[in-house]
């Protein structure tokens, strides 16, 4: 395998642990914990692993040999420092034993079920400390949900002698590692799970996760590039630039983002919500500071657009919610139909309400909402070019000024979408050292007996020497909600919150990004140089902690 | 202005200079010089700027204070350094003498025209050393090409007592700056004009110029890209990734990014047109590969296109042409036409190969071609989304294996354009130093009592302090060609050289890279930390120079 200089050198650095994670470690105990919703409802589900206590851990004199094997699944998209996560797990594994092994599970969850599996080694280790992407084991979407499935999976356990299972994945993923421990647990296998909270979309956060890993790494890529498009767009001073970012449904990438780059416009899905706006709305209130910009000679900026605002504009919301229930009932009826039976098909089976919305659709975007589905069902809302859409929208808006003399300016437009640039990117510092800690705080879990917990690291705006280590029961951040027409107990899926300081901050500065030029440029993630530079935190984390912003 | 930690820290780096350039000055004259072709015309077009010397500098004694005002113009796209050629021009200006003042023209060549500038001043110029960015006075597309645009010029270069002009800018605008400087120096005004290098496309290099600047930071922006969606592929295994990359004609950019990042497939337009290969057999080759890896059980994969592929197919190159010509002919009869009737004029209007491509082409791409054209009235060959064309066609081909029992994969893209991401990137280290270096040169070019020269630097594979600095006469590299239907003279573009090293080094390792999966992730641009990660020179330029390419 040939490298690049930046991954040969980058080899050798060392990720800093908590001080609780350096030498020997024990465990301390909380008090029992509850679901944050349902309490009744979760505890049945979870018998065996609801109320557990919250642990942390602290520096022990001496910690005892301790031989296990490990089995790890990489699950879902990625995130930058999953690879440290691996390492993580391996240098604390072979800390409480060199004879502990080990194994990756391939292209995700369906390598547990497909008894696909390499042996982690020294070697190969090596090769992938402190690199992007997942291409270690790879990874994959299979949902991991069904009892044969978890059955078959304990074969393959069961011959290697694993006696734990690592799962890093997003809240969909560590809700599945939360039933397959209780179906384990239940069943006295004597075979732990233990969860990693990883996403660059930054929507598996509560009380107890502070953060996803991948969000600081991704935002920052990101951050990178809105900069450079930001200063081309003030260099030539003649294009609008709308750039959708990737993040499903949440919007935490977009704000992260903007509080980066400060551009001109940046949409917020869940305000779009609470406020109830049309896709009217939103266009009329681009087309206005548009319109006021060209006024004051200005006919360029950059507007930012989060994945899944889509779903957000709450008629759409709601025309989406039938549609996912709707195809999930019978999609086996409407799959084999060519494009305009499934169009008269969708119109027929749908609500009054639903039924207008879906009409007045542009077609392309009624099609993209009927069509591709993720493996979970759920509209691939990455698909839509809302970018576009709203764009061309707003011309047509901008148009209809003109002709009534109210606007006067040119409107050239240039759209980018960025996702796949940043999910694979190299960890930054934080990431680096937040995942393998992680990482580590997984195995000490697994060395003191729990199983159904989630590997958590807090005070992470300090410096990693100061984090706190520890675990949370996964039932702990736990509720009822409905998925594809069912009821299931999942884990709260974090989104913006309108009175969270990060989008206060925002709040606070948006008129004058929208009305001056007030960009800045991040530049790219600096691995060695000044700690200002190489070490910051999002602003996300910085203002929800109350830290100190950076005064740019 | 509110700057990033980046952007703060960057301030105070030191762009490194050539030994010759770090003190006192003095200039070494070489023997007349001709131009590349067609000497008798050139000759008699540039009868004040033909034959003139190449020089180089040496170091003095001491070199005499000298007083004079000089205006900078930056024209075209952006390009990372804009500000270091700026920074090199202020500080040397100083040096030369405190009391000397540098103007800025703003957006572009324009500027000059209507009177627009800023005077560069310290607290300015220290906001934008080293910075990515043409946003300092901003750049534009005007081309400076007509006697009273001279003669306009010269009344505020008469007013700002300015005694020489520095324009930064590609092939394009160096011509212009070359029919300037013999303009004024026919009418004997006094007014020195120095061009310098700038374009990221690369295709501004010949036996005087080895690199244009920009080129090193925007590839290496780009290939950070491309890694991370390399690597984002190889972990997710399911997709193939067409990517196309910004350069205008040249596949330079396409080029250094493959050497940099080993992609499985990279279409080099240079090939393309030597072989004369139809749009058929470019879609057949990569199918193979794709149905190759997919017999393999690789599904994924990542192909490079260039932006100006679709010119270099012979049969459309040759359309194209005739289109070129057709519309600067006839433009103003057909640019009020509604759509079908500017499809019915073409058609009416093309000879009968041309007219048979024209009507052959899917219909997205014959609009593209038959409309927008840029200020030089040629095709925005950025605007045709080749990507989506050609795996839209491989799709259909390989469609239509599966049916023969050919194919047995699966093939889902994902479409990339990689341009205004790279242009305004924060300089590397190289470019920040060549940059101010060519700022430096052409002060002392100007101090030289030199117009219509270029601003160079020389063996830039070694130290800074080990570069050549000097100046070329733009007549030199200058010959007659076809433009918009009349010949012109005009500095030959440098396309990618079939039997130049880079793409000798690239055919030995691409079918390995189509096979397997070699990809190499170079990661973000390092400004700080080991030198092998910073200080990296392009492959292109390594391997032109046959300098030992890092063996990664």
């Amino acid at each position: 395998m040939e490298t690049s200089a930046l991954q040969k050198e980058r080899a050798s650095y060392q990720p800093k642990l908590p001080k609780a994670l350096k030498g020997a470690v024990k465990i301390k105990e909380g008090e029992p914990t509850q679901s944050v919703d349902n309490h009744e409802e979760i505890k049945k589900l979870f018998p065996n692993t609801y109320g557990m206590p919250l642990v942390e851990f602290v520096p022990a004199e001496k910690q005892e040999s301790f031989r296990i094997n490990v089995g790890v699944i990489l699950s879902g998209g990625q995130a930058p420092g999953g690879h440290n996560v691996i390492s993580g797990l391996y240098d604390e594994l072979k800390k409480l034993n060199p004879e502990n092994r080990l194994f990756g599970f391939l292209m995700g969850p369906g390598g547990l079920v497909d008894h696909n599996y390499i042996e982690i080694t020294d070697v190969l280790m090596n090769k992938y400390r402190n690199t992007g992407g997942f291409d270690l084991i790879g990874s994959g979407r299979t949902k991991l949900e069904k009892e044969e499935q978890f059955e078959k999976g304990l074969e393959i356990i069961r011959e290697l002698d694993i006696k734990a299972l690592v799962i890093v994945g997003g809240d969909d993923s560590n809700t599945n590692a939360c039933v397959l421990a209780e179906y384990y647990a239940a069943k006295k296998y004597g075979v732990q799970v233990i969860g990693c909270p990883k996403t660059i979309d930054g929507d598996l956060k509560n009380d107890q996760i502070e953060t996803s890993f991948g969000f600081d790494t991704a935002t920052k890529t990101y951050s990178e590039l809105i900069g450079n498009i930001a200063r081309d767009c003030n260099s030539a001073r003649k294009y609008w630039h709308f750039i959708k970012l990737m993040g499903r449904s949440a919007s935490h990438i977009a704000l992260e983002c903007a509080l980066q780059t400060q551009p001109n416009i940046c949409l917020i899905s869940e305000e779009i919500e609470a406020k109830d706006l049309s896709l009217n709305d939103i266009v009329e209130d681009i087309a206005t500071v548009v319109a006021r910009r060209a006024h004051d000679g200005r006919n360029y900026g950059v507007v930012l657009i989060p994945e899944g605002l889509i779903e957000f504009i709450p008629s759409i919301g709601r025309l989406i919610e039938e549609l996912n229930d709707l195809l999930a009932e019978h999609g086996n009826d409407y799959k084999d139909l060519d494009i305009d039976a499934q169009r008269a098909y969708i119109i027929e089976h749908l609500s009054e309400g639903n039924k207008a919305t879906f009409e007045t659709l542009p077609e392309g975007v009624a099609r993209q909402l009927s069509l591709d589905r993720d493996p979970h069902g759920n509209v691939q809302v990455s698909l839509i070019e809302t970018e576009r859409l709203i764009s061309d929208m707003v011309a047509m808006k901008l148009n209809k000024w003109a002709k009534q003399g109210k606007y006067n300016g040119s409107f050239a437009t240039l759209h980018h979408f960025l996702g796949y640039e940043g999910r694979c990117a190299a960890p930054s510092n934080f990431d680096a050292d937040y995942c393998y800690s992680l990482g580590t705080s997984a195995v000490q879990l697994i060395a003191n007996g729990k199983t159904g917990y989630m590997a958590i690291i807090k005070n992470t705006t300090e410096k990693a020497e100061d984090w706190i280590a520890g675990g949370v029961p996964i039932t702990m951040m736990m509720n009822i909600e409905r998925r594809n027409g069912e009821l299931k107990p999942v884990i709260r899926k974090a989104l913006v919150e309108l009175d969270g300081a990060p989008f206060k901050e925002f709040v606070k500065l948006r008129s004058k990004w929208a009305k001056e030029t007030s960009y800045i440029y991040p530049g790219p993630v600096q691995y060695w140089g000044p700690s200002d530079v190489c070490d910051q935190t999002t602003r996300t984390l910085a203002l929800e902690q109350g830290k100190e912003v950076f005064v740019f």
